[in-house]
């Protein structure tokens, strides 16, 4: 079969780097344009010197690009403009969108969350919401897929199966989530300087963070009914990784049994044997997601604890495993590298 | 006033040093005598280099300290052997213990925690527990207090006020704790390399962490009624520093009043502006605690988020806060100092 | 004595915090004027959450300080702006300069250096170089001192005495020096946020960093004749520190009796037993400069180490050092904080 | 062709992990032993979480290997007990042994360095130095081989051409080499404790490290005379990542040109454009080589500074590299990884 030639949009962020690094050595998906519109002209590798030994197209506008010799399309462009620039491509291309632009189904939902009315709310019709876990077959037939986005898919992982199971109750849920610094990406901010994030941690967003939303539609949709989860996330020193402690109502053994038997088949989903918890690091750079099940004291409450590396189960990687589903690869393809530890 | 002559019991551990730090500049407590069995004989700036400048005894054996020039004795020694080594201090030596083993006052509940019996229950009777914005007069009336632990102190400053005065249901609580690597100590245990914590985040002791006893006693005495709260803890890759994000029934509004008018007049604990949160690094090194309340998206559901650095305010620093109400110093006397960061 | 009442000018970089952290519980200094002119209006709370705790006076702009309540200025702006300011300022203040801009004595060096013509070159004659070390006397009389430049002053206390005594070498001499992230301030700049930073380890500047202009006068000074050193600054993955690993012509065991010598009467500048080596560590929130002598394999050769703290003693602190002999404190007051490890 | 079979011997260290990660994707080589001796009859995943996914041999003693089954072998044994395990393996396995004990062809400088004499002078006649860049086809035809160590690679693949084409002088030559903390192991040591590590830089092993020996080797045998290089090793508070800098006498231009030309064809060792430096985050978790070259201001002298990741280029990515020779596969089979950053 021919390789399927994709164009990056927005390579210059780190989910775009993550991309190229999973891309160069993928057998069935060739890098055919890299786009950065402020840094057009220049090679990845002068954005990215760890970049700079692999043989790349140089960056362009995405006015640029020649479509011609595209097949599929990465998009990892900021949120708001993200919309425009999809409903502005060829028809015929198989899109997968990183940003949050497509994920909420519900235009009113956008508006609450982003603050302005969503603009292509017809295409968004379109749109298939992209965790392969759970829209395997769905995505296979999408031409749009909207990526997860990395707190979500960590928090669904864990507890979307216990939810559509009745496992779990549909309230409380308390969900304290903790992510490394790559997750607010490589735009310069005082508050992600190093001195500024090294030797401490804190809670942001607290009450009202952006994924709350997403979460609500995916949760809701899974329990049948609305849930309204308590969402809380936290900044860690760490490059990589989010881990989302998940305080539940239902019985600690069955949620095991349930989600080892749910995700038995599940080549990148991994629940680890009854009591033991996971760390981020031990996914590093791989696509996996761990998840660890343990009885709280107090009978009937759970605490259901889910890793994953935010920029590739989180974001690139759980890109192409969509994409390696839309063009009829092989959905593990390109994916399989063992985590980086230490 | 004579200065205290004070001996620091096992010098050669993190809250030892950190003792030592905050003793060498203290105006009414002076360091007659330093311990640690097994580095006898050496200086303390051979254990802890950065201690090098400073003008100290040095190290010696427990069974070598010449009591005569000792007025009260801080007990940095580990769990178990504790017991004994108090049982057998002159009677009239003020003692402050950061160790677990005077904390339990119900002396199953330490079988239950710690694996075994007490030795010391007649002692244990005498004992006060020392968190001083809460015990302070009976603090500066006893001749042995036991220290809260680092986890603890984080908690019930931010709860026990709370459940005190029924601002907060006393079930469901969870608690969302991560902390800092000092936490373990200084025992080198592969656990705790470098390696194996920088760039990574995990929770530990979930559902049985021994901290749970003494976290029962506390809050279930605030409330007047058993309180059995969820209690997980993370471990952080920072050297310093407790953050615990608590989930409470009760209104935001009313429970930020209720803790602002508590601590207005405590010089240590300190509630932020409504809707902000704190982190762990704006208290590094300081004796100070912060806690910010946040609502949840549903009424009647609120965060509360607390912060501290594990080796001060949870050990050393409230150590000496203490022993200078033991001694009848002012409360506040050599703990003044501002937080270092970056 | 009345406290001298101080102005801190550009209080919102990390140099400016550290000068309230230190100026805080100094007993001879209180601060009476704190500016930050994109910030003026706010609390030093609202820029640094450390200090927020601390009572402080809200921060102004420059031109809105009142000087009559001023009796002495730190001076912590970037460079070519402080030219300017320094010279409006009413001519009976002390002041002390934290930036280059008054270090460089011959203005071609200036020029050299920082691309543009110095603006002040009469101010520049009355500037006395800050290194309290070398230039007590001269400090004390002046009416504004330049203090000595982070790196600079880790290489002149660990080389200078060496030059000036004759027991090196003029050439060649190899400085590889490394540096904490704060080194590089807190303007959001893509190369020191935390992902970019952390994990990682390289060289900057090198064969033409900044700071060279001023090694060389000052090495040039002490060896009276010119010295070329080379010059390597290179970035740790830590907040604060420098270490500067020297490489030198001459006999280890004599170089070593020799700074023994010259720094035994120095509050701040302490000699290790010769063959043990410092870490930057072990100097954290200190003003203290720990030097280390090993020798070489080849004989007459000789490796010589010292770290400091760049915001204390390679900064804030060594200005406060500067002010203290300025108004006639005692040098060491306020000064002698132990350093913070972990 | 048939895969070839390989067990590592020393599976539980750093290096043996690194080794599993990229030998599970390599399609030449099976691994088919894996042992431990201390944690023999556990799963792989027990001692590393983050291989628990892959499918592995359980761990086993070394005196329980089926010899049958195994074709090639990595030795990562401590240094010492290595000799008499290759000693004592049959004669037709292939080995690659990555500790330090074969490395010095003479047994008077293992005994100077090591400290005891060396047990099998004959076996070491029969080994090969192991940098392919300088010993492919020695290599490639033999039976043991000695993998360099990390620091000696970093500064071999810097400066051994150098030397041999006489662009530098042979002295002096002043190597300030940096390495994160992998390098030290796995085994629990307070000095590698997160907490003695993190926020923190120093020198260590100054004027008398072990790798001194393999440097004097290589570079007396590159430069055709005795070279006595001053070598001064610095820990970083990173996981993985050498970086050498290298102060030298020659031409910059000169010895730019003769590194580009030397590697030009080399797929793993890349010479950045004049003037450029290279950083240790940009090699993480790959087999390739990063050198800069720069000049000094002094004409004549030049600063080259060269980076690989010291698990992967300077141990495990690099004995696979050496078996590919050995066993006739293509040098980079299984080692074409891009490097993971952030």
């Amino acid at each position: 079969m021919a390789e399927t030639r994709v164009a990056i949009l927005g390579a210059s962020g780190y989910t775009g780097a993550e991309l190229v690094r999973l891309l160069v050595p993928h057998p069935g998906l060739t890098i055919s344009a890299l786009t950065a519109d402020r840094r057009a002209g220049e090679e990845m590798g002068d954005v990215f010197p760890h970049l700079a030994i692999a043989k790349l197209p140089r960056l362009t506008k995405i006015d640029d690009v020649e479509w011609d010799a595209v097949d599929a399309v990465f998009c990892a462009l900021p949120h708001a403009t993200t919309q425009t620039v999809i409903a502005g491509l060829p028809e015929r291309l198989k899109v997968v969108d990183l940003s949050a632009d497509f994920r909420l189904e519900d235009p009113d939902a956008y508006r609450t969350w982003y603050g302005e009315a969503h603009s292509q709310i017809e295409l968004q019709k379109e749109v298939v919401y992209g965790l392969p876990e759970f829209y395997r077959e769905s995505i296979a037939a999408a031409r749009i897929v909207a990526n997860t986005g990395c707190y979500v898919a960590t928090v669904l992982l864990a507890l979307a199966p216990l939810l559509k199971s009745g496992l779990i109750a549909a309230d409380p849920i308390v969900i304290d989530a903790k992510s490394g610094v790559t997750g607010a990406g490589r735009a310069p901010k005082e508050a992600n300087l190093f001195a500024e994030v090294s030797e401490g941690f804190h809670a942001y967003g607290v009450g009202h963070h952006r994924h709350m939303g997403e979460i609500d539609q995916e949760l809701s949709k899974a329990a049948g009914q609305p849930v309204t989860a308590t969402f809380t996330p936290h900044l860690v020193p760490q490059n990589r990784g989010i881990l989302a402690s998940c305080y539940v109502r239902g019985d600690a053994a069955t949620i095991h049994a349930g989600l080892a038997e749910r995700y038995e088949a599940e080549p990148f989903v991994h629940v680890l044997p009854y009591g033991k918890v996971p760390a981020t690091r031990h996914v590093r750079g791989s696509n996996h997601c761990l998840i660890g099940v343990v009885a709280d004291r107090q009978p009937g409450r759970t605490i259901v604890i889910s890793v994953l590396d935010n920029l590739v189960k989180g974001a690139s990687g759980q890109a192409i495993q969509n994409l390696n589903l839309m063009v009829g690869l092989s959905e593990t393809t390109g994916l399989e590298q063992l985590p980086l530890f230490p």
